[in-house]
């Protein structure tokens, strides 16, 4: 018998849901951003994130609403990788019996402020008591349009573009602003606390007949395009110099002794979208997404034939994003 | 500002729900067994109940296989409640990184024993690592039959009969037989430690018109048939020598030194079905119920018009159910 630390977080999942019974009825079943059940006549996507105190978030770096409306943010992030609407969410709270009341207000009272922006109404939950610290478990329900084709991991071809959104990094260089407490880096530590679910951006790619393959950057770019290579049996080609780096990142990462590149390309909690397009779409959906939505959208590298990996300049990447079992963390 | 514990787990969920956004789009939100949310053409119904290592269960009490079939029966009882059918299911599982694979491998098994018994498939979920100990969440997604209501908890009416499936107090008292190690109390243990979802009986009663309310017994039925009595606006009268009581009740509940009722009244955990049928429609709803099911069934008062409240020969029961957040608990 082994610890889970060794096999990690992936290897994990791996080896419990091998055991599961078949996924019958499911349209989607483990292994994509989303489940996507069919029922009646609507494709139902469905995910859940939790997030621990003192391993996903600590009280003393972010006011409980802050800590409320990432949760909610975490978890409908994964309806806008499959390019979904969002419905409804349930939340899960698990807190010592002595929390106080109006900690626990304040906390949801982020959900609702991020769950009323995106016009997403909490439609249930469950309360119960922890030993030590408080748990968040946010399950969210969305659907896809019916003129919609849901976006999986599987679905990149060799010769796409690879594009991401925003920039990604940030948030863990905006972790260690907090760590460090540089509380003059505002928009790094911005990024880690407040990041938004890119819902509209997802919708309208996935409405482009020329976006392929989505997941969103959770772990960090390398490991979440490493899902994408895998899933898709192809070779994801990252050019270093094309990273998206901003003014922030440039200035603030040497500082850690590390390039931003870096950070970019392993920094997890983004909640940014990366995606794959075909070639001859590419500068149509480039201008368009820029156009519509006020956020950076940056093509990094290609899709080519090969196996599955990630490779940074003709090289094998081998820095991990952000592993929730990995030794040290 | 105060401790939740004072509070309670029911003050504190109406504390903390009075702030979300209003529930537009859902049938039913926070406050009933499911949320129920119209998607498509299709009632979707939805639920998620965590368990927490050293607050529901020990792991020296309870085999981990048994541990996630009791998590995967817990959640899917809500969706019997409603009188639906359940679909999927996500499984949010926490633990620290030295978790043994092994261990997590047959908690994982113990959800497939179950699910694959009511043909329920898990759609996803997420891993994530705890300071201490393991916590399982599990959502539930069903579906309302579309000739099928679901049955409320507010859907109780004067001059209805109450009636219980099985022996409630049973698991509390297979509980307490753990804690002793009475290890030859296998009929009460066994009602703790693997409790059955009613489905099936869920979604036949919901088919019967005389049947109006319905919740499931999850945390003592004098509490259970409470949040009826409030939500329906009745006075709810159980009558003590009706309560069902079994073999294994009557003879082990004296040795704790309290009266197999009470135990019956307010032990928690049995996910039995409580609920209410018109007057008229009794005695054929019990007899098909009886023919169909291999369980009792036992009528054990009345609903009344009055100040919501739950009446046991005529006094107001003061006993509490279970309560995650109790003091002393």
């Amino acid at each position: 018998m082994s610890g889970i630390g060794a096999l990690g977080e992936f290897g994990l999942i791996k080896a419990l849901t091998a055991g599961l019974p078949g996924a019958s009825g499911l349209l989607c079943g483990p292994g994509d951003d989303c489940a996507i059940v069919q029922m009646g006549n609507t494709r139902v996507l469905l995910s859940c994130d939790a997030m621990i105190e003192e391993v996903h978030f600590r009280r003393d770096w972010m006011t409980p609403e802050a800590i409320g409306r990432k949760a909610a943010a975490v978890a409908l992030s994964d309806i806008a990788a499959m390019g979904g609407a969002a419905r409804c969410l349930l939340i899960t709270l698990g807190c010592p019996a002595n929390t106080e009341t109006e900690y626990l207000s304040r906390l949801y009272a982020g959900v609702s402020d991020l769950t009323r922006q995106f016009d997403v109404p909490v439609a249930g939950g469950d309360t119960v008591r922890t030993l030590n610290g408080i748990m968040l478990d946010i399950a969210v329900v969305g659907e896809m349009a019916p003129d919609v084709e849901p976006r999986y991991r599987s679905g990149a071809k060799p010769g796409d573009i690879i594009a991401v959104s925003g920039y990604p990094g940030s948030a863990a260089l905006g972790m260690t602003a907090l760590e460090r407490g540089d509380a003059e880096q505002t928009a790094l530590i911005e990024a880690h606390t407040r990041p938004r679910p890119r819902l509209k951006e997802g919708a309208w790619l996935a409405r482009q007949t020329g976006v392929h393959a989505m997941i969103d950057v959770s772990d960090g770019l390398a490991q979440d395009l490493g899902h994408i290579a895998e899933r898709s049996g192809v070779r994801v080609v990252i050019e270093k110099d094309k990273l998206p780096v901003s003014q922030e990142m440039r200035s603030y990462a040497p500082t850690t002794g590390r390039a931003p590149e870096e950070y970019a390309l392993s920094g997890g909690e983004d909640y940014e979208l990366a995606f794959t397009i075909a070639p001859d779409a590419e500068a149509d959906v480039c201008a368009h997404f820029t156009a519509a939505f006020d956020l950076p959208l940056t093509c990094i590298g290609t899709v080519q034939e090969g196996e599955p990996a990630v490779l940074l300049n003709g090289h094998p990447i081998t820095q991990r994003g952000f592993d929730h079992f990995a030794a040290g963390k």
